[in-house]
């Protein structure tokens, strides 16, 4: 397959629907009028025929791409099941007993699981277990944090300031997140938990909303020293750099240490919390949902994209991919007169910094209009986050088309 | 269809999924050791073969009951469709158009739609909106009320306290829940009003979770007067009563109010929030999620569920049947030797108050064991809930496998 641009988007009928849904839904965080069809491979087909070259992953939620044989067989096998979605805390099914099982697999030792429907919501469930244990006392998270809109979630997120403005929120600290080693805000962590009782720490690993910023090393290894040495649990949010994303399961195995709960969702298809079983709640009834851990297709298609990852050895891909198109996208930000002013990642997650919020605007306006599907991050970087599945040639097709809306903008 | 128990629960099937979900997961309500295979009409199947009667509809979440042919239809066609599950709040998506579309026909005029992932999650952005309207100031809500457990929600969550201990909440007042209309409190409401600064009052109009209690005609009536006098949004959260469930689309229509926002998720499959278009934040970015309105089966499924409840006339069988249930249940309370000392409802949303928790929670073990599904509400309630479809006969046959519980208990 390849990209092409048939139709000027949006063509009549992304336009007709486009239209309806302006005149009765809430304008959330549209981009660009793509209204999704169908996919195949690295590909989406809008409802006017355009086939789009995918580097968004519908943000992560799409590792195998799009109509990956393994997942219709799944879609297929569930089509003839007469009870898709259940209430899955109060009733049990077996493909909630196997992806639980499958993401134990690949977790730290010793860890137990909690499924639940959104990304917020396996951060909420994650705060949850920390205040269960620690009280209702302040949580701590980073500047640039982003951990979901649930108004749990919300407070330790602090990315733009429309996402909060006018919320209540629940106590907090922030701490800065540190992308260098040399950031003598690293060891301000320490006083922090010498002075002040807190529920837990909370952090990202690769800034995602925030602008894909990635944490230095020593910033990882002493927030895990100082949580310890304090008795605070630490929590990783892995729901956007997990499941493959930058070339390990986990972005926190890229820094030696360990959480003692992790979020996870998008990639997995459901949201899920996990914890050190020391830190289970214990008693029934603390953490529930009508459907977490019941919606049958999409626990079956996490627990095939766990076995695809590992069969087809996505992880070496997204390794290997992962730094070509870092190489590509540098030599490309060279070659860009300064538009391009910083490309950083691990793996297949990878950020692109523009010298402007206008430039990058602009940039992923024009790359849509040629056929590329790229989303923002921060105030003016974009996510390059294909599927994982990409190859070169498709890399190769991708870096073609950023060159071209380059020189247009 | 009947229910038929070949083998006790928990089979050998059953028990071995349990014992991996009881080594790996929070065991969360689990009720009892039912492990869903798969469904038609009102039964529900498990894993080694048993049937039951289903009086749960999974906390709601099938109206339809199971392997409706409509549903099926659906499921068939999203097979084949390459991309299943989308950023539904960043790219369009037919499905997302047509479910608001659907929406917004059976709500009050002059509503706009926000598509969300859970009923905890339509509650959030239904507060979220009032927030961002009135301020960061304190929520108001009932004794006993039940909005999901993500911390904004659980917030004005009053129902078990094992549900909230030791978590962090956001400003909040409680009012009383007032099921008589002759109830004094009612009246202290506008006290509070006059005194007080506040963001929102939310309240059910029938409590699920606390307890199957049903609102006094006046208390909801003076609610909806009093706020529209301090200018005060009213949240009604129709997650668990809405979609047809009392015999109207909304449980609110049994009272000739309308809400300024709403919450509905369960019987639509998704969650979103309803809200008069006044009260939209305008601005881009306010509210957003990853998944919400991007579940395309899940959306065209919601869709599909609220043309067959309208086509197939199923409010006037929840009324209808409701009706029969009511007094079958009535008459078995009369029979009951004092162990069930209230059925009270609308519709098809009926709560048996039994004597004490003991009794109420060995007539439901004792009841799966017999073949009949049913959940608990409250201390000493039990949910009352099949799916709109169900039949004469269907009642029948639960209200006799009631009366043979009843016996053994
Ligand atoms: C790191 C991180 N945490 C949490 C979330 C929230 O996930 P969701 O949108 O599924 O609620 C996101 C979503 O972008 C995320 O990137
Ligand atoms: C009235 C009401 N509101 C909100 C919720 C939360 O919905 P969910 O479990 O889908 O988050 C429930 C769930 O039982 C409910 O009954």
């Amino acid at each position: 397959m390849k990209h092409k641009i048939v139709v000027e988007p949006p063509g009549q009928n992304a336009r007709t629907i486009i239209d309806t849904m302006s005149r009765n839904c809430y304008n959330s965080t549209f981009v660009y009028p793509l209204v999704i069809e169908d996919g195949e491979g690295c590909y989406i087909k809008d409802v006017d025929g355009n086939v789009y070259l995918d580097f968004t992953s519908n943000i992560g939620s799409s590792p195998l791409g799009y109509k990956h044989p393994d997942v219709m067989d799944v879609l297929k096998e569930y089509s003839n099941t007469g009870v898709h979605k259940i209430a899955g805390q109060d009733f049990y099914c077996r493909e909630h007993a196997e992806l639980a099982e499958r993401l134990l697999s690949i977790v730290p030792k010793g860890f137990k699981a909690f499924l639940i429907n959104s990304g917020a919501e396996a951060v909420e469930n994650a705060i949850k277990i920390a205040y269960r244990r620690m009280g209702a006392l302040p949580g701590v998270s980073c500047i640039n944090a982003f951990h979901g809109r649930t108004l749990g979630a919300l407070t330790f997120t602090f990315s733009k300031p429309v996402q909060k403005s006018n919320f209540p929120e629940l106590p907090v600290k922030r701490i800065k997140f540190c992308s260098s080693d040399d950031d003598p805000e690293i060891d301000a962590v320490e006083n922090l938990l010498k002075e002040n009782k807190v529920a837990f720490i909370i952090t990202e690993i690769v800034q995602g909303e925030g602008g894909y910023n990635v944490a230095s090393k020593r910033f990882i290894k002493m927030l895990r020293e100082y949580t310890s040495k304090y008795g605070v649990p630490l929590i990783i949010d892995e729901v956007q750099s997990g499941m493959g994303r930058t070339g390990r399961w986990w972005a926190f195995e890229h820094y030696g240490v360990e959480p003692d709960i992790m979020a996870v969702a998008k990639a997995l298809q459901v949201g899920a919390t996990l914890y050190r079983r020391e830190l289970d709640p214990g008693q029934q009834g603390v953490l529930s949902s009508t459907w977490g851990g019941g919606s049958r297709i999409d626990l079956a298609v996490g627990a095939k994209i766990i076995d695809v990852i590992r069969r087809d050895n996505l992880l070496s891909n997204a390794e290997r991919i992962g730094g070509i198109i870092l190489k590509a996208l540098r030599d490309m930000a060279d070659d860009s007169n300064g538009k391009v002013v910083d490309v950083r990642g691990i793996g297949l997650m990878i950020g692109v910094e523009f010298i402007s919020k206008e430039v990058r605007d602009s940039f992923i306006i024009n790359a849509f209009k040629h056929g590329l599907l790229l989303l923002p991050a921060g105030i003016k970087v974009i996510r390059v986050i294909p599927p994982l599945i990409i190859r070169e040639d498709e890399v190769q097709e991708g870096v073609e088309l950023m060159y071209e809306v380059l020189k247009v903008i």
